[in-house]
């Protein structure tokens, strides 16, 4: 089974790359690809509980989707979401302060997760 | 023969992050390697018609070059170009907006051709 | 061994982008895997003498760490740390003007260096 690890650096400063790497993970779950997503740098603000309901993924004509819906479909297919947790400590977050469903991994796993995986792919 | 997928994620509002993805897929169309280059996020606003000859590549003594030039390059030594659908729609824009040489492919695709890349390079 | 490329594109600019990379790169280090990072785009703006004792790494207790005591740990692990020669070109820099212990090298050579790693991973 082929593996694909997506880094997401982005966070509630940059709403227009808040969705892609989720899109792309969900996609590549639909293709029978075991699929993580490793938040880190100012993606875990991604994730603090309230956010993925209000910030909006900005479209041209103002209709933009709530984040958690590309979220919710990201986990109805499987996709694993994990957290770096030297991130978290840069924003003072903490893992009860985020949403259900996200593991918090350090480094090393997160260096073993990509050597395993068949490729890591950075947003 | 070895592939390279590069990821190009900056648009219009990041100039002095425009060229280099390019740059880079250009060299390695020289080593003789397989390239395309995956325009998503606001990579796709660089391929709009008239932007590649106005976007200004940035040099610190004022005599950057067009953008254009490094597109040029890249296509004459056969490097791909392909962008994100979504990430079109995100932006208003269709593929009759864009430059020539440029194909749109969805998320399944992209995810397939990073599979098979040896590495994929984002930016 | 398993090799792996950290690619660091974020420069002063963005300070709170630019301890993660090297950070892994240390972890990874620590596992013996056989670690460089490619300054690249902004990245090399870090690397100018004087910056990393002065730039400090963002935390929201206002207690954040200087990017030196970061590279100072990848160095002392064996982390490679190398330059774009054509993004030193972009800020104006010289290799003269970086602090010790950076490689500067070629499109080509990273090119090379990417295809004989087990990962690339962009930051």
């Amino acid at each position: 089974m082929a593996k694909i690890v997506y880094v997401h650096t982005g966070g509630v400063g940059t709403p227009e790359r808040s969705a892609t790497p989720i899109y792309l993970a969900t996609t590549a779950a639909c293709m029978d690809v075991e699929v993580g997503i490793y938040f880190t740098v100012n993606g875990p603000t991604l994730l603090k509980k309230g956010v993925p309901e209000t910030l909006i993924v900005p479209k041209y004509d103002g209709k933009g989707a709530p984040l958690r819906r590309f979220i919710d479909q990201a986990m109805e297919m499987g996709v694993k979401f994990y957290v770096c947790q030297p991130s978290l400590d840069l924003h003072g977050l903490t893992k009860d302060d985020l949403i259900d469903g996200v593991e918090m991994i350090g480094g090393a796993a997160f260096n073993d997760m990509a050597l395993e995986a068949d490729q890591v792919i950075s947003f």
